[in-house]
This record gives C-alpha cells, structure tokens and sequence, in this order.
C-alpha cells in the first residue's frame, strides 16, 4: 500500500472549494463540493451527540438507501440549533446542488461546520454553489479541503492506492477539525472517496471497521461536536466488477490507513496542539477496559498540561488511570514515557525522569502502560494542552 | 444559623499547623493535626479513584469503628503509589502522634496530599510532630489549614453556630485542593469538626447527605485525585445529650451549609480560576439526568475557556448538554446565561448575547438551562479554564 498525505485523482469524482462568503473573512474558501459522474455506493457515519445538527439529520436521511452522487459541504455556520428553518436550509441546500448536477435532490448529502444557533446566508450559498460546480475538476480535493476548514492552521488529507484484482484502485480523503474533537462515532467532517467497485453494505462495513482503529481512537479535547460526519464513497470506475474476501480485506485496510492517517492529522492539527501523544494501553483484561483507561488519560487536563511542559508527571498519569474504574495492581504496573521506562514494581524510577523529560520535547511520541493482567490493549491520540488552546477558545467567539 | 468563612473555637478540639521540611520550601507550614480530649465520634468518606494512596487506605482502616481522637496531615507528599513502604510510613506516622497525645495507634487518621511516588522523610515528620503537640491551641484551625495547602492560594475555612436543645453547637471545617478535583465521593482533603453531641451512625448519615451537595457538586478539571478525603468529627462537648430528629435536622443542614461553603471556596480558589459559575440543570425527567448534563458543561474545556473569554457561547453549551446521552427537545430548551435569557423556543437571541457578554465579567454568575420536561434538578459549581491553568500545571513538576 503507498499511503502519502497528498491528495490523489481518483476516478469518477471531481471535488470544488470556493469563497461564497458565508464566513467573516470574504476571502476565505468556504463551500466545497464532491461530484461523482453518477450514483455511487455510499456509507456515513455520523456524530452520537443527542444535539444533532441540521444537515446531519438531512444526510442520514439521504444515505440511507446507501447511494449518493454529491457532497456540499460548508464551513462559517455549523447550521445547529436553527429549528425546522435550519432543517429547510439543509434540503434548500441539496436542491440547488441537485439541480446544477441533474439528480435526485435525495442524492446529494449536506454538511455544515462552524457556529452554531445561526443560519447561512441561502442566495450566497447558491451563487456559490453555482461558482463551484464551474470550478469542478478531478485535481479540487485538496480546495474542498480548504473550505471546509474553521480553526485548523491547514488542509488534511490523506491517500493511498493498492492493486486489486489487477486493478489500481485509489483511496482518496480529507478531514477538517481541531477542536470539539472526540468523536464517538465520527468525527467532525470526514470525506473518503475511491474508486474501486464495491457496493454499499460493504463498505458500510469497511466504515464501521476503520472506525475504532481512526477515528474512534482520538481526542483533543473531549468534547463532542454536533456535526461530526464521515463518509465514505465509492466510484466503481477503476474496477475490478467484484472482490473477492482477500481483496475487500486488503480495501479495508487500505481505507483504514487512509482514516487513521486523516485522523492522526485532526489531533496533529488540534487547537493549540504542540506534540502528538499516542496513548497504548497493553496488558489489560479485555480491550474495552484497556481504552477507558487510555481514553481517561487522553483527556486529562492535568496529563495534557504535563505533556505540554515536558514533565513526565507520573502521578497524573496513575491517577487519570485510576478513575477509569478498572481494577489495576500497582505493583505490576510498568509504564514508559516516550520509550523511557519511568515506573514498575510499584516503584517510580526517579532517575529516570530528566531522561523522560528531554525526549518529550519531540513533536511525537508515546506514553505505553503495561498493566500485566491480561492481553488485551488499546490506544488512543492526543495532543497536548497549551496556552493557545486556551487563546483559540477564550478570543474564538460566538 | 450564623455562617462565616472564618475560623472558630469547637469545645474538645485543639489545631495547630507546622513547618517540618516536608515540602520544598522549608519555610512553609506542611504538617497539621487536629487532636481532641478524648476519643470521638467520626465519619470519613474517601476517594473511589481505583488508585488509593497508602494513607487512605489507613485512614480508611481506622475509621472503621466510627471513632477517632486525632488526625494528622501533610503537604508535600501525596504518599500515594508508593507500595508497602508507603502504608508502613503512614501507620508509623499515626503511631508517632499516638504515642505523644496517648492515645491508641488506630484512633489516628493520616492524610496526605502533594507529588505522586514519593515518600516523605520520617525523621522531619516525627520533629514536625513534636512541634505541632507543643503548638495545639483551640484557635489552631487557621495554622492546620495553611499547613495542608498545595496549589492553594489562600487556606479555606467555613464555621456556622446553632442552637440545638438550648445548647450553642459549633461547627467548623478547612479544606484544601485547587486542582485534580471531581470529587466523586468527596474532595482532596477535608476536615469538619463540631462540639455537638452525635453518635457515630448519624454523622455517617449527615456527612453522606451533605455530600451531594457539596463537594460532589463541584469540579475544578473533572479529575479526580488518589487521595480525596472528608473527615467529621464530633466531640459532643457543647451538649445536649440526645437529638430530637428535628434538631438533628437542623444540624445536618448546618453540616450542609459548611462543607458546601468549603466546596464553593475550592473552586473559587481552582487553579488559574478567574470566574465561579453555578450551572443550574432544571426542568429534567430525572436528577441523575440533570446531573449528567450539568457535569458535562461543568468540565467541558470548550464552554470553561469560554467563561474565561466572557464568551456566552450557545453553541458550546448545547454541544456539552447532548454529550450527556440525555434526550433533549432542543424547541423547548431555556437558556439563562448571567441572568439573561440567550435562547428559547429553539431560537438563540442574538440580540441579548452583548449583554450576557457583559454580565459574565462578574467573578460569580449562573448559567441556567432549564429543559421543560419535567421537575428534577442539579447543580454543578465550577470554574473557569485560563492561560494561569496551563501555566501552573505545565511548570509545577514532579
């Protein structure tokens, strides 16, 4: 598989982003939108909030029978909390789109990102929708990505092609997010597309299975949008007519690097973020206690402010471990903070710690618990916890 | 009932605080006690962190029989993940101040609270000891209370006087912690002590009725330390002899009244905290529901850096409330921010966010959200999250 964060054509869709002024800053690219040549496999998953936004509750409608032929997607107004107006925005939306492409108004699936309680402006997005089915080419992932972005510094996205069946398939996507981000389901918009032939109640699987292993598997603050939406579509146009179980296994995994990598890139991008911490839990009894514990440290300001200050605060790592709720024996614990070993045999190794300290000041790196109870494991991504996530959220405004 | 936030004198009760060189500022106060006449009545209630440190677990131990005579508590070290070594340190630390006030080991509750894995030096301790015998006086409790102070920047104290059968009870507490606090059974440290005369089982009952609405109400960063501890002790100097239900009422609600004054001060005094905000859950089906949301806005970093910004965020609000899992009619939802309605009717009022704005520069404020689907409340106090958050638990080191 040849995974790069650079964006790929991938047969049978074209993409768009342009500046249709729904945003404070005119200039900024905000509405981007995803073609394909005609109806295509698609799969979504979407956020678990039981505050759902407007164009979240239209898409899931849409997808439903698994076939869509277009994306909108829109950053500057997450069009959350705006009643039926905002539910009629939504459709509104997909009708124009519809229209311009020619297809069913129940093919195009809407997404929103940015404040919430207000509508967008309905005649700026239809010029721009208008401006943006004039833009569409097979090269304009990497513009869609652009306007989809809010707080993120800059575009994410991530591709990769495998050979199946002696086709060359393309796998192609992008995510836009750094804060509100953990998703619990998806996270907030996330756009897969590729071009192999495969139907939609596979890859509804193929979604479902990259999940816990992307998505599910990252946090930057702990707090879960209203928007979050991720979908994935499938063109057919590189072929093969069908897969056989090695070959959908190989796509799925392919699709789940590709996930991972976009995902990896939302927390490498989160809101004041300085370093990426991959939290591995090993050792447990089962896998779902594992990630409570990895996911409590994930999300502990007090680790996350340590990490931040390069001090391998140990205390506030067997601490955020303990309110998970799981049964830990502290003598056999052994933990390792970016491949130091800082604690075991319930004792921490204090001599180790200016060691620790030194290669926590790497952009990236581990934090390993080992519990020694079991083999069970899971981990989690995190970024640390800065003053400018503070900046970004106390000067970000309504 | 005549509250206050300063000390006062409980018959049966003598307090001192010194500096014993536990801490590194030899200058500072870091071992306190509070010893009475004779054997009390006592009840304690502990962290459910799965982490306990060696003296919780002691403490724990010794509270069993629903009787004490004195406690003795440390800064500077939180003797928490520190094995075997750890629990014989805080039973040879009862056993010092045992042997110098005569009285058996096991009538002796240790606490400790400071840096994680670490032991405290016994020889400073058993000095500290002696000094702190020589110290006590009844007007000790202001010395106890600097002594166990961390993060703090100011002790906190909370005292109320009732009248209870023609006999004047006095109720008088401190506590400590200014971060790694969501108490899920009680906070860092606490300690409440009265002259009144009540037996073991009820004040069991009193404290466990206080709880919920105290410091179970609070939170300063959702997380939860090892070494959380409520202590009531009740001398039964001040008489009378037996309670009327009515009167042991009237002494629960002053419990109530000073542990929940002591639990509004931690967050008040919350690392960084510029800002107490009470969030008000009504109008829910169910209290534990109104609590799930109350919770979740309480210790969301997006609606915390916010509060700090002055920021009457709508979208951050409702985003926190359906993290809950609760179901939600978001056209009935109402949302007081500071006293002034932002949204109702699901429509946010975009008119009077300048003046919420404005309001929320109080140091004190509520934020009401009112669900209209039934009668059950909770509250949550908490506090805002600033850069001086970031800035004390990224350089406070282990």
């Amino acid at each position: 598989m040849d995974l790069t964060l650079e964006p790929r054509v991938v047969k049978g869709f074209r993409f768009a982003g342009v500046a249709a002024g729904l945003r404070k800053e005119p200039e900024r690219k905000d509405l981007g939108i995803i073609v394909a040549e005609r109806p295509v496999a698609a799969a979504g998953v979407f956020t678990t909030n039981r505050v759902k936004a407007a164009p979240v509750i239209v898409s899931q409608e849409h997808i439903r029978r698994g076939r869509l032929q277009a994306v909108a997607a829109n950053s500057g107004s997450a069009n959350c909390f705006t009643g039926r107006a905002g539910v009629k925005l939504a459709r509104d939306s997909c009708a124009t789109l519809a229209e311009r492409i020619g297809c069913p108004v129940g093919l195009v699936a809407p997404c929103s990102t940015g404040v919430i309680g207000h509508l967008y402006d309905f005649e700026r997005y239809r010029a721009g929708i208008r401006d943006a089915v004039a833009a569409l080419s097979p090269e304009g992932l990497e513009d869609f990505a652009r306007a989809i972005m809010t707080t993120d510094t800059r575009p994410k996205i991530a591709s990769a092609c495998i050979s199946l069946g002696g086709a060359e398939v393309t796998i192609a996507g992008c995510a836009k997010g750094a804060g509100m981000i953990e998703p619990k389901m998806a996270t907030m918009l996330a756009f897969v597309v590729t071009d192999a032939a495969v139907g939609a109640p596979e890859i509804r699987r193929v979604l479902t299975r990259a999940l816990p292993q992307s998505f599910n598997a990252i946090t930057v603050d702990g707090d879960m949008s209203t928007n979050d939406t991720l979908l994935l579509l499938a063109s057919g146009a590189a072929g093969p007519r069908s897969l056989k179980p090695r070959e959908l296994a190989a796509f799925a995994e392919a699709v789940t690097a590709v996930a991972g990598a976009l995902a990896r890139e939302l927390v490498r991008d989160g809101e004041g973020a300085t370093k990426l911490v991959t939290i591995e839990v090993r050792g447990a009894r089962k896998a779902a206690e594992a990630e409570r514990i990895a996911r409590e440290i994930a999300n502990s300001p007090l680790v996350k402010t340590a990490f931040f200050g390069c001090d391998p605060n140990f205390g506030r790592i067997v601490m955020a471990a303990g309110k998970a709720g799981v049964a830990l024996d502290l003598e056999r614990l052994e933990v390792r903070m970016a491949g130091i070993p800082i604690a075991s045999h319930g004792a921490l190794h204090t001599e180790a710690l200016a060691d620790a300290a030194a290669r926590m000041k790497d952009r990236e790196f581990a934090l390993t618990i080992d519990l020694k109870l079991g083999t069970a494991r899971a981990s989690v991504v995190t970024c640390d916890f800065s003053y400018d996530y503070v900046k970004i959220n106390a000067e970000y405004t309504t």
